[in-house]
């Protein structure tokens, strides 16, 4: 059950959706799901030179084409800089990818220790608000391995999910597509595919299955 | 999305199915899902007399047809000494008709003022762990109308719900549900069914329907 | 008990104070409370045209005079932009506009899922704070339809009300101060009169009245 | 404002009145209300021996006399076996004794580390549920000394108080009263008399007064 | 630093100690402390054999030894009766091993899913009050894969450790007393040896080592 | 145990340090432990004349001297603007900092009713992430006389700390850095040194000590 025709991934950097959904997005997409990827934020100057935003863009492309994602979109606001965009215009420019790719489920970061996944979640929030009767009917929040366990417990929200997808069976080209990422993901503990690995597994000992995916659920309307 | 092919309703006393889940049992039922509800509690000695038991149980069974529910089974403990039942075999009840009746959706009462539904909710968690193959995958705690919304704020947990079940087709349904609750739903405030059509008004208007019904989510595995 | 001598409602746009606790302040000012209304943003251009805040003012003054606020003060801040406007150049309005009427009690927004909301929360609660002499002595903070109840559960604060106002016999007032509000409310299940009819008749049920405005107690000293 | 006509507190123990709101008590009562306080608990065998009881009977008595309390009662139900007590009982109890009292206020204690804490609020709530006509209007919870501050942070309540009342000019009356104590207070840091007015004067620096006793708001209804 | 001289570890069933603080004890043990374990509950009728308990007994001997644990004892409460104990009985026999023992640290289960982990993490953090002059200067909470995160998110405790130890050294030691518990840990997905190793690494992503034991700070005196 | 070889300390204002941790750092210099405290913001224009600024860093110097602080910096952004630095920047300057001292633990506001604690509380965790090598492995954050007791019950995080330091051989010291800042404290109920010496006694009898500082545990690593 909870199949969306049409999915929507909010993602602040090109990696983000592959790290807290990649199996996510490939078993929805086997299944039949029309998948669009909106990237927030990148690696831009003043922070990271052009090139570091072109090569992340290509990889992120690479992962997307292995986890069957069928649209996207760069808005390219360069990173740490997103909380400066004036407040209607971000609401406005996710605003309008939602509500054009219509979508009963939309995927988005969870609220954590990077500034750019808080304004992202709020304003994905807002575009997502259930006053207009094309609202999307799923809103979950994934987790980003590191930063958004890096939040301070009992000062800052937790993510302690509710809603689990058992990706068991989308685990080698969720492996894929992290590996597209050269440049993003290393040995580091906090940032290596084994430990992507190891977040899965553990996440599917809380439910009964070998791999899953965890979200904290903002909103599901039937 | 998300209808059931079986759903269980565990009630702690006659009437809480009704006032928390009474639209989603009928809309369910509509689309042919088979529900079973298990009432764990009654009004019994020495609290009460057998005859408002009985008054409840007939009241129930009534309630129970106009909104579509195929089984039903009445355990019969009196009511605020479900807590002296022993651990496993509370626990053991309660798994039995849930794992009998094989549903992937359970809803379960709120852990609030009454310590029966703390007791309960707490005995249907632990019959719902996902550690057993035939564990239901959507596990979801209803509100009770007054019971619920006097746990103490910023001391005990509060309600605040996530997901929603449009139940504007089926207020009548569940209006007529309540209205067979006689001897339990009176013109108090805090009881009557005005406020029961009150508060799924709110919670419509939480989510963009006309009326709704509140869930909080305690896991649901997709 | 506690009915204030002065009373200062602070409304982040024009409607919001009607929604919140029209009914308070409608008991309040009955009661011979001298209530003052500060607006601190509104329908402004670059989001509106400059002519949706004169109409909403208009209607907010009529508003007003329903429910029998004394004085009243717009400091006409676009909306969605109150974030931007010099932490301390806001704190000092609000601060003066609280200091010069001088009362025992403010009501406040709810920080929620509008940004004006949170920021004018912020600053309520600096301006309030209780180093100075004159300092108010109670606190609360009121609940907007619509916005408050869609903060995320478990990720953003959740309104969890410890203090009610018995409003039953001002409903009539405060609906009307509503019907006032042609321009802002309207059929949406979540921005109908019905909805707040509702919600003033649920929160009546969580404390034995029949209809009730809802408070989260920020502080009182006695 | 709020300085009710009568007033109840309930002890889990004789000296967590004294400790919690002894200068609250003596104020209220130098203003005129009349105040009951309920005594659950004592140091009684198995735990004890019964002279400890009688002394602290005794002392009790003489810290009533000093605070202004005019009526007072004792349950002597065993310490550490409150819990033993059925629900229905010990609920009807202190309902019992609530209800001859007709309060506008009850102040009881908040579920802490000690388990007869625990149970005596859960009875205590339970007990003033807004159903019945004549329930009080404010239900405030207080701090104990030590017990309180030792719940586990993250795990268990925290006591974050909403509702300070100034007990400066009271101070003199409060610590009297613990001297009358001599059984239960030493010199222990965590039960010293000098730990309770350094206690006080913390709560009075968080609202601008030399003294305070702060209070968790569980309901208020004006 | 932090490392004890002695270190006392309380097991709610044979292996919770491993699962949660294998790595730990070892890492301590190797570095010089003295390590007691003492397991409160069992698998004993009436709902197990009691031959089941003996197996488990002897289980965790062996694990022990591997462990480096010098002293244990076993209060061999049968399974889900522990709060059928008189409250002080069992807090006294808690209280008397950690006296008896001296530590510096108490190592304790987090209450989660398991009625047993929740009673004896109570009688735990009372027997550490700190009022006594040989109280623990460190009280951590362990996670139990499974039971730990089980717990109903936004309803019970979620949790959400603070500090960790990293064990990376260690995770031979902690897996072959994982071995020895050849009853009681399986291939099921949420009590395999695979799942333990996986929880360890996600762990270590939290703060930059390569396996971790995670731990809630209950209370650190330094 | 847990004595730092080096200690850093940051302040959003003079006094923070003193006020929040002061007697931790006196002790800790003691032990031999290299303090630094980095002061990021100052009351400067335009909320304060530039002389209010160098009074206050002069009596930052001569509290320092007395704690036994071995460097500092001053950052000088203004009062209430630190917000407005762009957050790179800002981490980068602390980042710097505490990169270059390469402590083992980080003392660090606690983000309360100021702005600037808010922000820079933020700052800090982000510039202590594990992901690099030389991370701290003790961040702690303390708590602010006065605006960390301003936070929003129920709303905003409140402080409710797991780890104490026992300061009472250096609460003369504390009072002396204290009575350093008369700029900066004074006679007013919720910034006196009595209401510090206050909040130390409560602390202490929160773990069986005189006097105590308290900190929130963000993270430690052993």
């Amino acid at each position: 059950m909870m199949t969306p025709k049409k999915l929507v991934v909010v993602a602040p950097h090109p990696d983000d959706e592959t790290l807290g959904c990649g199996g996510t997005i490939a078993r929805f997409a086997d299944l039949g799901a029309e998948v669009s990827v909106l990237v927030v934020s990148g690696h831009l100057p003043p922070l990271y030179d052009r090139d570091v935003f072109e090569t992340s863009r290509k990889e992120a492309k690479a992962a997307f084409e292995i986890m069957g994602v069928a649209n996207s979109q760069f808005l390219a606001i360069p990173a740490t800089l997103v909380r400066d965009t004036p407040v209607a215009t971000l609401n406005g420019q996710i605003e309008g990818f939602i509500r054009s790719a219509a979508p009963e489920m939309v995927l988005i970061p969870f609220p954590d220790r990077h500034v750019d996944h808080r304004v992202i979640f709020d304003a994905c929030v807002v575009a997502c608000r259930p006053s207009h009767p094309a609202a999307p009917t799923a809103i979950l929040a994934y987790e980003t391995l590191s930063e958004t366990h890096w939040n301070a417990p009992g000062i800052e929200p937790a993510f302690v999910p509710e809603l689990f997808v058992d990706v068991t069976r989308h685990m080698t080209q969720k492996k894929a597509a992290l590996a597209s990422y050269a440049s993003q993901l290393n040995h580091a503990p906090s940032r290596s595919i084994d430990a992507c690995m190891a977040l899965a597994r553990f996440r599917g000992s809380q439910n009964g299955c070998e791999y899953a995916e965890a979200f904290k659920v903002v909103r599901i309307v039937v």
